[in-house]
C-alpha cells in the first residue's frame, strides 16, 4: 500500500466498490453531524420537512415548547411511514399513522394507540418515534443518524467555526439554493475541494479573483510565495472585496468584521464530512454534501445574506451567486472526469504531490474512521 | 424475536431483503396452487396463454382430448422459448419450436426432433416438454410450479372452499379485469388482508357499507357486540344487499343461495398464498397476488357475472366495479405507505395488537413454511 | 454433466449467471485480440478514438513516427480520464489530463507533471499511461487488454487468416456500419453462428441462396450430398455471385481472386471470440462482437469495398447492405429466443445434434479457456 519514494492515495476501488461504501457509510456517515438546513426552516410548532437522508427518511419538526426533534419516518406499531408529503405542518400538534392512526407528540411520544387493550401488554411510553440526534449550533440544524452519537458536534465545528467567529450566522437568511447531482463518490469531491492543483486549468476565472491559486497552492505560505506586506491577510486581487464576476458588491457589508477577514475577502470553515462553509464581506456560502451512492453525490449550496436585507430582485440575486456557481460546476465537471477514469482496471492507486497534503490528511482520515 | 409482553411482527428485514425472498419463493411461491385464470379462458383444442410467474414463463394449453396441460416455455433442445406471442392458437396442434423447429404435441411430447439420427442418442420419449402440475376447481385454474407438489390443492382450498359452496362457481364469466402493481412485499399485502385494524382511516366508505368494520375489527364476535337478533348474519349495513356504491344492485341475484348468505351480503374464501374470493348475492370478486420482487408485488382483480347473464353496456361494468375498486386502491396506498417506513434502518420488528390476531396467525404460517 | 448416449451443452446457468459472466470476462476477453476498427480510422498523428470495451475505456491514437497506440483512458495521478470527446484531435501532439494537466506524448510517456518536485519522489519514467497491446492484421486493428498477452493474434488469425488471403484486405474501406445491442449471452450469439440446424426456419431466404442450408448443415459434405462436379467449391445456387437479394451484383469484382473464391461465392474467416469475416466477389463484411453483460451482446457490423470504389450513393449502399442485414437480424432475434428459454429453473443443459458439431467444438473451447 506504502510505497517508500512517494506517497500513493487511497485504493482505487475504495472509489466505486458497494462493500467499501457500505463501510464509509456506516463508519463515517451513520456517525456525522449532517447539517440539514436553518432554525428558520421550521417556523411554527407542528411544522415539518421530511428529508432523504442515505436509505434513510428523516422528519424534523417544532414542538410546543419551541424545540427542534428529528425522528425516523416510520410508525413504531407495523413500520408505515407517518408524513407523505414533503413539507408541511402536523394538523392538531400530533404525528397520526396514516396506516392505523397510532397517535404521538411533536415531542415524539406515542399518545394514542386506538383499540390498544391491558392484554396486548402494549405500554405507550415504550413505544416513542425512532428518535434522532438532534443539535443547532449558530442557526444551522444538525442531526447524527447514531443512536448515542459517539462525536459530539464541537469536535465537528472546531477549530474551524472558530474561524467565522466575526460573522453574525445567527442572522442570516437563505436566498438561493441550488441542487447538484454528481456522479462521484463523495470522496473524490472533498478530495477535489481540498486542494487547488487543479485551480490552474479548472477555474481559470478563480484564479484571476485569488490570484495565489494560480500556482496550485492554497495560500502563499505554502506556495513559498511573499505576501504583500502592506496588506498580509489578502486572498483576493488587489481592489477586489467578495467572490463576484468582478470582484465587487452593491449589498451591504456584514458588520463587526475585523481587518483581517476584511483584507483576506474570504473565510472557509470546513465541518467534514458533510459541509464548508465561506464567509465574504456581503455574503456567506454552505455547501451541504450526502453521499447518496458508491458513485453518486448530492450537493446543496445556500447563499445567506442578513436577514435584515431587504428582498432583492431575481437578478440581483442571479448576479450574487453566478460567480461560486460557476466555481461549483467546474469542480463538479472535474470530479465526474476523476470518478469515470478510477475504475480502470490497471488504475490500482494514484499518487499525491506537495499542493495535495491536504488530500493525504484527509485520506488518512479516512483510513482511521474505518479503523484502519 | 419474541417478547413476554407483546407480539412481535416477522423481522422488518423480511420484506425487503432479497435472499429472504428468494427463500420464500423457493419455500413458499415454489410449493403453491397458484390460481391464474378460469377454464374458459381456454375455448378450444390448441389455445394457449403464456403466463409470466416470477422468473419463469409458463404456457398453458388444451389438448385434442379437452385436458388442459402447463408447460415451462422452453425447448428441450437448447433451451428457446416455444412461444413468442402472449396467447393464441397453436397451428396443426402441434408446438413448434421457432429456432430449431423441434415439434411437441399439445398434451407435451416430442413428436420430432429434425435430422437426429440414431447416432444422436436422442430417444423423443426423453425429451417431452418440463410439465407444470394443473389441477381445477370448479372453473378456476391453478398451477404448482414444484415438479412433485407436496401440497395437495385441496390442502389450499379447506375449509375455506365451503364458505362458497353454494355460489355457482362453475358457471361464472369475468366481465372486467384490472391490474395492479404494488411497491411492497407480498407479505405486506396479506397482512393488510388480513385485519380491519386500519379500516377507520383508511376506508371509509366501506365502514359506511360494513358498520361492524368501523370498531377495527372484522366481526361482531371479535369486536364483543351483540348483533341484530333479527340479522345475526348480516355484515351489510340495513337496507344495503351488495358491495357497490349504494348498496343496492340492478343484477339477477345467484339462485341456490341460502338465508345466511343472502343476510351476510358478502362471504370471503381466501386461498393463501396466491388467490382471495368474495361472493355476493349479484357478483364475485377474485383477487390473486403474485410476488415480483422483495418490494413488488401484482394484483390482478377479477369481476364475475353468471354466465348467462345477456352482456352488460360498460358503463354498468364500471358501475359493478367502482366501489371494490376503490377499497382495493385504498389498501394498494397503505400497503405502500408500510413498505416505505418498514426500511427504516431502527425498526427491526413491529407490534401486533387483538385486532391483528389474523395477522399473527399468517406470520406464523410463514414462519413454519420456512422452517423456522 | 456428460451423458453416455447423446452429448449436452454447457449448464445453462453459464448463459446468465453474473458470477460466470465475470470469469469469462476474465478468461476469455480479457485474454483476447479484439477488433476495434481499420487502420485508416486514425488517419493522422494525435488522431484518437475513445472505445469502451467493457467496463473500460481505452484510447487509441496515431503518434508522430505513425505508431498506433492503445492506453486506458486514465491518468496515472489520481486517476481522471483524459479524453472526454469520442474522437479528436489530440493539440500540440500532447494527451493532456483535464483535471491536473498532466502531460503525455502520443506515445505515453509522462513529460509533465506540474509542480512535482524532488521531494514528491515522482520520477516522470515511472509514470507511462497504462498501455494496451495492439497490432494489425492486413488494415485490421486489434488490442489486447491483457498486459502480457498470453495468446498472440497469430494463434487467434490462423489458419482461418489463409482462407481470405486473396481477397486485398489492405485496400479495403468501410462503407456502412450497424450496430446492435442483442438481449442475450455472447455465446448464445457464436452457437448460433456455428450451426445451420435452424436455418431452414430462421433464414428462408437464405437458403433460397444457399441451397445446402436447407439441409440444416454448412455444406455438402456434412450433410452427406454430392455437389455438382461442374461446380465443386459452388455454395450458391446457380447463376448467383454474392450475397445480396438477387444473388447479383453491379459493383466492381475484387481482382486476384482464384477460380476456387469466384465458384464459392461466399468465403467465411472465423477469429473466435470477437470477430468473423465475409468474403464475396464484390464486398466483405465483419461482424464483431463484443461481451457486455450476461445477457446483453454488441454487435457491430460493417460492409466494405475496394478503397478505389468511387463514392455509392446511399441507395445502393443500402441495397448493398439490405441482405446480410436481413440474416443478421433474423439470427438476432433467434438469439434472443433462445436467451429467454435458457432462464427457465428446469433447464439444466440443452442436447446436440450432428449439425452442431461445431458448436460442441466452441463448448469445448470455452470449457479449457476456463480451466475446466
Amino acid at each position: 500500500m506504502s510505497h517508500e519514494k512517494y506517497r500513493e492515495t487511497l485504493p482505487a476501488s475504495w472509489f466505486y466498490d458497494p462493500l467499501q461504501f457500505r463501510r464509509e457509510l456506516k463508519a463515517i456517515w451513520g456517525r456525522a453531524w449532517l447539517c440539514i438546513g436553518r432554525e428558520e426552516d421550521w417556523p411554527a410548532a407542528g411544522d415539518f420537512h421530511r428529508l432523504p437522508i442515505g436509505a434513510e427518511q428523516i422528519i424534523v419538526t417544532r414542538s410546543e415548547d419551541d424545540v427542534l426533534h428529528a425522528f425516523h419516518n416510520t410508525c413504531r406499531h407495523r413500520g408505515s411511514i407517518l408524513c407523505e408529503a414533503d413539507s408541511g405542518t402536523f394538523a392538531n400538534r400530533r404525528i397520526v399513522c396514516p396506516y392505523h392512526a397510532w397517535s404521538y407528540s411533536l415531542s415524539g411520544e406515542l399518545k394514542q394507540a386506538p383499540r390498544a387493550t391491558e392484554s396486548d401488554g402494549i405500554r405507550l411510553e415504550d413505544f416513542p418515534l425512532y428518535r434522532v440526534a438532534l443539535e443547532t449550533w449558530r442557526g444551522f440544524v444538525f442531526i447524527n443518524l447514531d443512536p448515542e452519537p459517539a462525536i459530539s458536534l464541537d469536535q465537528t465545528l472546531e477549530p474551524e467555526a472558530g474561524y467565522v467567529a466575526r460573522w453574525p450566522l445567527e442572522q442570516l437568511r437563505s436566498v438561493r439554493r441550488e441542487s447538484h447531482r454528481l456522479r462521484c463518490n463523495w470522496k473524490i469531491f472533498w478530495e477535489n475541494y481540498l486542494e487547488c492543483y487543479h485551480c490552474p486549468g479548472v477555474h481559470p476565472d478563480l484564479c484571476r479573483l485569488v490570484p495565489v491559486y494560480r500556482t496550485g497552492y492554497m495560500d502563499y505560505q505554502d506556495a513559498g510565495l511573499e505576501q504583500d506586506p502592506q496588506r498580509p491577510h489578502a486572498m483576493l486581487r488587489p481592489g477586489a472585496v467578495t467572490w463576484s464576476q468582478d470582484g465587487f458588491t452593491d449589498l451591504p457589508w456584514f458588520k463587526g468584521l475585523g481587518e483581517k477577514e476584511l483584507e483576506a475577502g474570504m473565510t472557509f470553515a470546513t465541518f467534514r464530512p458533510t459541509m464548508f462553509l465561506v464567509a465574504h464581506v456581503d455574503y456567506v456560502r454552505t455547501v451541504r454534501v450526502m453521499a447518496v451512492g458508491p458513485e453518486e453525490t448530492e450537493l446543496t449550496v445556500d447563499w445567506y445574506l442578513h436577514r435584515d436585507t431587504g428582498p432583492l430582485p431575481a437578478a440581483e440575486i442571479d448576479r450574487l451567486a453566478a460567480f461560486a456557481g460557476q466555481v461549483v460546476s467546474e469542480d463538479a465537471h472535474a470530479c465526474e472526469l476523476n470518478q469515470q477514469g478510477i475504475r480502470c482496471s490497471r488504475h490500482e492507486q494514484g499518487v499525491l504531490l506537495e499542493p495535495e497534503d491536504c488530500v493525504f490528511e484527509f485520506e488518512q482520515w479516512v483510513r482511521e474512521r474505518l479503523g484502519e
